[in-house]
């Protein structure tokens, strides 16, 4: 892979194009990629990275925006190529350094957009609505929008051509050949682009290293008529609040089976109602019921469908499985549809989901029991058709982790990329386009800037490192009051010791030592308040280690009367 | 499933056995049972559960000792059915309790469970090594062992027979048919158990809801010797450590394509030295070779067998994959070999390992790409030939979370056991077996004991919570020294924050409102510390929240002049 040491970047030939990931490469998240001609800049998506295990308390991870923070003013446009929150999640954080970025994007991609910047209170931004097939010209960059198949509408490939070249960017997508709502990956375009010649082909990674091809769409209906036709009580379905024929599936099945249908959860109520707005979902009449009425229909009358497919703790599903949902009260012999992903990371979350359901006596049936989820993402079947039919003269793998990229560069050499122009890039890793061949030629820092609460940037590594030291061993805090005069301590030590082992009395035999270890440092003339405070920590730390074989995080305070 | 409230079991009648299972059904781990009979009390197995990210910092967690600590007399003796850690990994801690249980398993179990006691300095305890077909008698009980098949050499199920009927547990098994090592499961002692009639059936259900056969060990060698076959470099295969077939697998390819061995890790050189000195391991002459010749060999010349494979941090793999192995440098084109499951949970640590690894340019072979492991444990179709064969009066699922019980119970109605005669145990479940019916009775505690470094059982769960707190948010001290007499803050606030928003000005704001808010309560005749504390805590805890919607642990000290 290219090199981790950041490295500036020559200045870019004017007959060259230069492409700079500041995010999802190395992660599935916060995809956001800069492309740069004659001084200006487009940007292609601008999404969050959920945070996982370490990355304690974090709300978000947004992409590397620092690298352009001084260049904001070249930005002629912020290309979105679909509306996961992956993709569009961290655009309010952009526009809160310069809100007239022009956003570029399909009609349901902004208005998902546009939900969002309701919720952050931003207003008056300039939109350029594109749909299939539509060309258009942005400053130095002519772009073309290509239709593409994936698990969300109205999804887009783009292709960014200048004097310098052509690049295809596919976004996220699969190539479903029976798509639900008949809007195909256009394979004609991607092969009239490659015809014309595509110098840089930028390809969405994420299942890259899955054989074969992902299955239609389509073929969950037969598992989730089959639940409806098994069912004699409430059926619940979770799924992603944005998988929009996801729920059109859910919604033909409950109908055929006479059954209504209420959305659980914010984000699901939100997002279909917009989807069905725009004519992305077809709803039929009489079909939707509120929360509110539930009860007023027969179990075996009713579909739920609502949020918290990956077991996230406050959501619709995690409280029905603790029998805390303040509505719905699961019965016995319920039946709970998982119709989602298993996302890395969410397992352990989602099994705690699955086990309290089969606890209160539901069944549930999950892609491990049943064909309730097909992928949104092209397999590495998809990918070799792909590559075939554009015939790229240059590769770079995006959105995914390491392996995937990996995976995914592997696809091209077999299908007679050359190697050496097969990119492996990171985040901040600069590719320039030059006479037909891409080259990493810097690096920028790209770093994680994280959201915690109503902070954007302010959290560090260093924090991030203490609270995992917190979350594991806890503190102890040691407050003492001396007296440089006397020499003594005069109050204390006060020990309060939390996430660790309980009773005042533990400490007790510490106590004392402080006190001389202390009284041993005044008499030597120390005087100093950090230097006394390090008397306690060390005394403290050697104790609670040889003691109790714990190494909690030691706050000594000393107050100097 | 059974009840979870706490419930007094009746006295247990003269003509009836009790089963009473303290850990391994709810999770996966901490697998133990109590078999009682005219007040003498048979445990099988005493293992331990490896924490994951809801119980942060604790090392170990132990089954339920305090429901039987007043009655470790009555133990008449403890069978060990294998050396896995969810069976043995607990018998120190039990024997700290009461030293000489006696300890009953195969010549391999008590072999690891020796290495065992040497770490934790037990010595003189009462053994009796047990084999294949075995019958003794031990207090109240006749046991018979039986040879199952499994991840491990030398697993035993146990019949436990009483004038109140026949208990057999099957331990942790799967029914490999060309097991590598000859020994079958003994279906026809299964079959004879059944025709004599086995009143109540415990049945390992890990992999109940994994529908067919499991894949026989011996299947692995294609995928093995592929990878020898094409490998120019050094390889490096990761297993557990006490998984002795992989490593023979692992050892006879390295062997037929002319390569030394070196065993990486102290589990793994300690557990397979064992292994051969009891013959379950074959090693040919001059395979082996140390960690410190490494160098003298020809990296085609050597593979390298290890621990990691579950993406521990400080395992021999997890070291390569960050480049910080002492010795083992990874070359590009090395390969990987992940010959190992991935157990829910550890996704993100073997993810982090395998992306480490490809960005070193490492080739990773792992089961998703390569048959390169298979299960310990039967699938649904070996489950139901077992059902068939042994044909139980009573059913009770163990070993697994409440989907698995559940799924295995569902086995066991298809084959023809009567649904109510088929019980749905939870850790704590009292079960007796009365005139050939099994009833659950009551209910004992059977909660988590935790073992935190030097200490087992001093952490409560109010001290995790406190742990997931700080973890997720931090913490804020604030040290106020008063003088009740004048009724003025005399030094302080003392501010002190970590895993937090740094930099000391961020409650430059704050310090003057809490002054003013502790004066108030003093003029206020106020002067209780707690009260005073309480003060600061709700205007630390508001001005955080309202500031910086974050709302870390507050850890308020007032000390009085």
């Amino acid at each position: 892979m290219a090199g981790t040491r950041l490295q500036t970047p020559p200045p870019l030939a004017r007959d060259a194009m230069r492409v700079t990931p500041l995010g999802g490469l190395g992660d599935i998240g916060r995809n956001m990629t800069v492309v740069e001609h004659h001084g200006q800049l487009l940007i292609v998506d601008c999404g969050v990275l959920f945070p996982e295990d370490d990355h304690p308390g974090v709300d978000l991870i947004l992409p590397g925006f620092g690298a352009i923070a001084d260049r904001l003013d070249d930005v002629v446009g912020l290309v979105l190529t679909h509306g996961h929150e992956d993709h569009i999640g961290a655009v309010p954080y952009l526009l809160k350094q310069r809100p007239d970025i022009p956003l570029i994007g399909s009609r349901l991609t902004l208005a998902l957009l546009r939900e969002k910047f309701k919720e952050h209170r931003l207003r008056n931004t300039v939109e350029l609505v594109v749909s299939d097939g539509e060309q258009t010209q942005v400053g130095a960059f002519d772009l073309e929008f290509v239709a593409v198949n994936h698990s969300i509408p109205d999804a887009l490939a783009v292709a960014i051509s200048t004097e310098a070249g052509r690049i295809l960017h596919t976004g996220d997508f699969k190539m479903d050949q029976l798509p639900l709502d008949g809007r195909l990956t256009d394979l004609r375009a991607f092969a009239r682009l490659g015809e014309a010649g595509v110098d840089l082909f930028l390809v969405d990674s994420t299942n890259a290293e899955v054989p074969g091809f992902t299955t239609p769409e389509r073929d969950i209906a037969p598992a989730l008529d089959r639940v409806f036709d098994r069912s004699k009580q409430r059926v619940i379905v979770a799924c992603f609040a944005s998988h929009v024929h996801r729920v059109q599936q859910v919604l033909d099945s409950a109908v055929a089976h006479g059954r209504k249908v209420v959305y659980v959860g914010r984000s699901m109520v939100r997002n279909m109602g917009v989807a069905r707005d725009l004519g992305y979902l077809k709803v039929p009449a009489n079909t939707l019921i509120e929360m509110r009425d539930i009860e007023k229909f027969q179990p075996q009358d009713v579909v739920i469908v609502c949020t918290g497919s990956q077991g996230e703790p406050m959501s619709a599903l995690s409280r029905m499985a603790a029998s805390e949902h303040p509505v719905i009260d699961l019965k016995p012999n319920d039946t709970v549809v998982l119709a989602s992903s298993l996302i890395p990371g969410n397992e352990n979350s989602v099994y705690r989901v699955i086990n309290g359901l089969t606890r209160l006596g539901a069944k549930v049936v999950h892609k491990g029991n049943a064909l309730v989820h097909v992928s949104g993402h092209a397999s590495a079947g998809e990918l070799l058709y792909c590559y075939n039919i554009v015939k790229p003269r240059n590769v770079m793998p995006v959105h995914g982790e390491a392996r995937h990229l990996v995976a995914n560069a592997d696809l091209a050499v077999q299908t007679g990329v050359p190697r050496k122009r097969t990119i492996l890039a990171e985040d901040g890793t600069v590719v320039d386009l030059h006479r037909g061949k891409a080259s990493v030629v810097g690096k920028v820092d790209a770093a994680y800037i994280f959201v915690d609460g109503a902070t954007v940037g302010d959290i560090s590594e260093a924090a991030l490192t203490d609270r995992r030291i917190l979350g594991e061993e806890g503190f102890v805090s040691i407050v003492a009051v001396v007296d440089t005069r006397t020499g003594k301590v005069v109050s204390g030590p006060d020990i309060h010791a939390r996430g660790f082992v309980e009773g005042d009395t533990v400490f007790d035999p510490v106590r004392p030592q402080i006190v001389t270890a202390l009284e041993a440092a005044l008499a030597d003339g120390t005087d100093d308040t950090y230097q006394l405070q390090q008397v306690i920590r060390r005394r403290m730390g050697r104790w609670v280690n040889d003691t109790l074989r714990r190494r909690p995080m030691i706050v000594p305070v000393v107050i100097q009367t």
